[in-house]
């Protein structure tokens, strides 16, 4: 979708400093930030309980396509994949940096429209951008780093199931792959959710002072137990008949003929949280419907349906 | 330099999650980081006076050129940027977050040099790495994001100049561009800079209690200047015979036919400090030996020589 109109005006004709400007409109200031966009370096007043730091690279052609997504999705997603971190760890995001590499050939209007999205992405969960760094490089690419504030009582860590909690998720899974193999079919349905996902900050802060151990669902649930159970030193089993996959989701494996069981174990990019917790705090979830999907254990990890079988892996960049 | 060697592991056989393990063995850890690599955020138990956050991306064949840099350099390289933005606030750098973006073919070797190179670099100006992204994409590309941390009476921003302060630099400028230009030419010189950076953190925090304003040198002096007058609302006047250049890298520029003084102007990464300061406090420098180059005026920007022309624009990365 990156237009190749002649009147656009182009990055390489603006300069470097000037988007810089445009950029910095596009973001509101803090009473805490002594300075934002336009130094060295971005200057925050103070900060209490623990401080939280997460930051994830998106790259043309592995993360969007743009032929698929929109700048404005791209800038929405590169955004809500950070704030899905802080809300894995039972925090609120504070102030976002972004970095951006643009191919020089690339539109004032499409860079505009990643800001925006990313403008629009932050004050909805209440962070602040405040500052970043654009350059170039031949493929669009994308890294926000993202600065968040946990009170001690609500850091979840992934380190922190114990054995027997019920393993549970916040809402359906594989929707996100659901509509990223429909767009690599060249197939129209259910894409929204992979164009313009959506994190659980709310959900997260609310179960946050109950629950164990919590995670995002970055690259499939059986890859997000498996963290768990690797910095907990604990087993799980996984009831596979309990995973949530919504009808639409269904609806676009029959049309693929492909299994979304496969994209709820292994794709990623739900966003959903996935946490433990003790079976007695269980009625504290009241109204947040959590879907119970498994168990803590003692030690293995297991995938039950009619039979019992080994926990796979979740999605890994590097294995293609 | 990127070993096509046949017996080397390669990153789509070792899986992103092993990568992490090595990577998280390189980088010590410290009682302020209450959880660092493995989890969702890093974890901070607290921070006080003002916290700095900066962030810089390079991409291979803009920032770096796998042909003449080691991964060892590039990884240092990723680290002194970022440290240089801190220590042109006049603070400390604290904590990093490192994002990098794999082609799948690259050996394990290859990047575990890159993390060698950001740990020493790291160490040196006493940083912790405490977490980042792996991910694929097909031009390597490394964003690191840094905290800091500035006691008040420290911080030094752009905007802190005043009419007739004297403007200092830290160092000889263009020995950056020298190097690269050499490279660039397929010649041989004084590259070594180029290759390997340093940044002035020692110098910056002992001066930083005497200076106004202060910038580091990343797109060359008049692009620094220029920040300067725009951020404190002021003018200058550069002399450019006072410009300090060295004696390699005006053999450098002798050997290409090129002026050298186009790069300490416009060339950049250099890492110099360029700061204001009161005339009557230039005898705090004492022992740092900084080059007075010029000064800041009510308005206007000068480049004085034997007549007063208009101070040139730095690097743009867009401008190409």
């Amino acid at each position: 979708m990156r237009s190749k109109g002649d009147n656009m005006d182009k990055l390489s004709d603006l300069g470097e400093f000037k988007l810089i400007e445009k950029i910095a409109d596009k973001f509101e200031s803090d009473e805490e930030v002594y300075k934002g966009i336009g130094d060295d370096c971005a200057v925050l007043k103070k900060r209490e309980d623990y401080t939280l730091m997460t930051t994830d690279m998106l790259v043309e052609g592995d993360h969007f396509n743009l032929d698929w997504q929109t700048p404005w999705q791209i800038g929405w997603k590169s955004i809500i994949v950070n704030i899905s971190d802080i809300a894995a760890m039972g925090g609120l995001p504070k102030w976002g940096l972004v970095s951006i590499a643009f191919p020089g050939d690339i539109e004032v209007n499409f860079a505009e429209d990643i800001f925006d999205g990313m403008a629009e992405a932050s004050e909805k969960h209440g962070m602040k951008i405040i500052g970043g760094d654009t350059t170039h490089g031949d493929l669009l690419t994308i890294n926000v780093a993202v600065i968040g504030e946990v009170e001690k009582e609500n850091l979840c860590m992934r380190g922190d199931a114990e054995i027997d909690d019920l393993i549970c998720v916040s809402g359906d899974l594989g929707k996100s792959w659901a509509g990223l193999e429909l767009l690599r079919a060249g197939k129209e349905g259910y894409t929204d959710y992979y164009l313009q996902p959506k994190c659980r900050l709310k959900t997260a802060r609310r179960i946050a002072p109950h629950v164990n151990a919590m995670i995002d669902v970055s690259d499939g649930l059986s890859s997000e137990v498996g963290h768990i159970c690797d910095e907990s030193g604990v087993g799980a089993e996984v009831e596979k008949e309990k995973v949530p996959i919504s009808n639409k989701t269904r609806k676009t494996g029959e049309d693929l003929d492909i299994d979304p069981m496969k994209w709820a174990l292994s794709g990623g990019e739900d966003f959903e949280l996935v946490f433990t917790i003790p079976r007695e705090r269980f009625s504290k979830m009241e109204g947040e419907n959590p879907v119970v999907v498994g168990k803590i254990l003692e030690e293995g990890r297991y995938l039950i349906n009619s039979e019992k079988r080994k926990l796979g892996r979740g999605y890994d960049h590097f294995d293609r």
